[in-house]
């Protein structure tokens, strides 16, 4: 059973405004380190999966600048989504196409826009995920909460089923503050971090029965790419968590701690990047007096000299085309500008 | 009896870093309105002299930036200093030229680098000096102070000599703060802007009876430019304050009020440029968002959006190869981000 992956770089998004843009997403910036995000997670699981079994799904207006993110993934393993129908249509087609070449196949989902700080504890995590997967089960990875975040979807972990494999008793969506809480103080919640490891033909199992219009649908795109344009958009908008993995039968989870993050911001960046002795993240050349905790990001590595004198904590983000300062600890306020721009019908965004 | 003007043009210095630089000082920046601190000591007294009688006194290195600021100025009347030697002989030598054009000359000396709210006021200003000079004084004007500066020249104000005109009873340099203070309660100490206005002989001979080597060198200069390169780095390092002012018989003062600025730092462009509702100087299509009190100077026009999301009282200067941010009250600390980088071997000063 060999191991394909699924990494889905369809994410679109305003939150690293103005590095990312509706052409440039997040997936498609070097957020952290020099790598962007997308050729990171490709990386990191090269041991595991060659490029040549690396599928990845985009969106049709993201393909060219996909594929030269990824120069070592076959042009013909780019899976362009004529239209966002969220991931339940894109893994299911995606599943379909890596089930024609190998009925055998063993898949991971994963994400393109994350940040791993272990990889070789990730590793060993998706081994075991892996393991989940041979043994029928849809498997996920669940992170070990640090905080009582209610921006991300939870797993109740359930009863042991293997060596770090627990059943998936629940999938929770964004809960409130006083429920996540509760969550993290339980120790039984874990985050779900959108990664899924499974046969292709329990997947597609799956999908058949939970949502039979898409494993149809999917499966027509598959075998006749010519018909994608027209049956894709067709798909319903459906997340894989809600429309499959919520109601199947065997789910696992294998809980992790990796040093995940989902980059959400701005502040992610600093808090992720090496800093200096004035916990400054700025272009080589720069200067900072009496500066501190500040984020340069220089899109367009312009290598211009950078001062900065008495300031604190700042983002400030240059591109090409548009300049971006707010305080860190607002940065995600960055979609009120995207929103204004919006109004004011800027390209810029 | 022609009006002839010098306009000192040489300064350097760096409190507009990145904006100004060694080969771009300040009066050559735009630094309030469309036009150059320059052009606009230029544009400011065209009513009273044609651009053929107005020789600007610079740096050799700056000639050519020089002449491009002010096109209209013919190119014999740019001087360019082959050293600096401060204000008494650029002065001497430059009268000395009109002197052999126009013996019956009258000039005006204006710096290049400040800013005149009121050109109405200054010009009724001026034409009380002129009177001055016309019988025989050496005039100049004295702005009205409006806070106990301590980083001007200070000028006493004597016996009343016709309208508007008062003997200059004393020169005094920077004061400490509490002279200062007093200088500006007595009601009788206005700012020394560094603006003057004589007859050419009379300086002349000022020059010859206070600084004769001066006057001597600044006499073969202007007879032979052959010999400038060799005899005006010999001169004196001298204010025409120290030199000739303090020390002049027939010395006057005309107080003026006429919305003067020296322009010493980013707060004063702030403080003198238009403002949005917001207290805001930005460049047109950006985006302040919670943002008060903040200066964006693009000085390359590059035409990209800034948006500023949260954040007040910032100077943020862009220039093609460097930026600058710091808080509107520290702006004077440009010069310890200058220093730094001259330091590092930074060429971009």
């Amino acid at each position: 059973m060999a191991v394909h992956a699924i990494v889905l770089a369809g994410g679109a998004g305003t939150r690293f405004w103005p590095a990312s843009r509706n052409a440039r997403p997040k997936q498609l910036l070097p957020l952290v380190g020099d790598e962007t995000l997308l050729a990171a997670t490709v990386s990191r699981i090269a041991k595991l999966v060659p490029p040549e079994r690396v599928v990845i799904a985009t969106g049709a207006h993201l393909l060219d600048a996909t594929r030269s993110a990824v120069p070592a993934v076959p042009a013909e393993n780019l899976l362009a989504e004529p239209a966002a129908r969220n991931t339940a249509p894109a893994i299911a087609w995606a599943t379909a196409v890596i089930a024609a070449r190998d009925p055998e196949a063993l898949c991971m989902v994963l994400p393109s826009d994350h940040f791993i700080a272990m990889p070789a504890a990730f590793e060993a995590c998706v081994e075991h995920a892996l393991e989940g997967a041979r043994r029928g089960f849809l498997t996920t990875l669940g992170i070990r909460p640090t905080r009582p975040e209610t921006g991300f979807g939870y797993i109740e972990l359930g009863a042991e089923q293997g060596a770090s494999l627990f059943e998936a008793a629940r999938f929770v969506e964004k809960p409130s503050l006083a429920v996540a809480e509760d969550y993290v103080a339980s120790g039984k919640f874990l985050w779900n971090a959108g990664m899924f490891f499974y046969a292709a033909r329990d997947m597609l199992a799956a999908v058949r029965e939970h949502l039979p219009d898409v494993a149809e649908k999917a499966d027509a795109c598959a075998r006749s790419p010519a018909s994608l344009a027209t049956v894709f958009p067709t798909m319903p908008s459906v997340s894989i968590d809600k429309g499959v993995m919520e109601k199947a039968k065997r789910v696992a989870v294998v809980p992790g701690d990796f040093g995940w993050s989902d980059l959400g911001s701005w502040q992610s960046a600093w808090e992720l990047s090496p800093k200096d002795d004035a916990e400054n993240v700025l272009p080589d050349g720069s200067v900072a007096i009496d500066a501190h905790g500040n984020l340069v990001w220089d899109h367009a590595q312009s290598k211009r000299t950078y001062a900065l004198v008495g300031v604190s904590n700042l983002v400030v983000v240059e591109t090409e085309d548009a300049v971006l300062i707010v305080p860190r600890e607002r940065a995600q306020d960055v979609r009120l500008a995207v929103e204004r721009l919006k109004a004011l019908g800027s390209k810029r965004i």
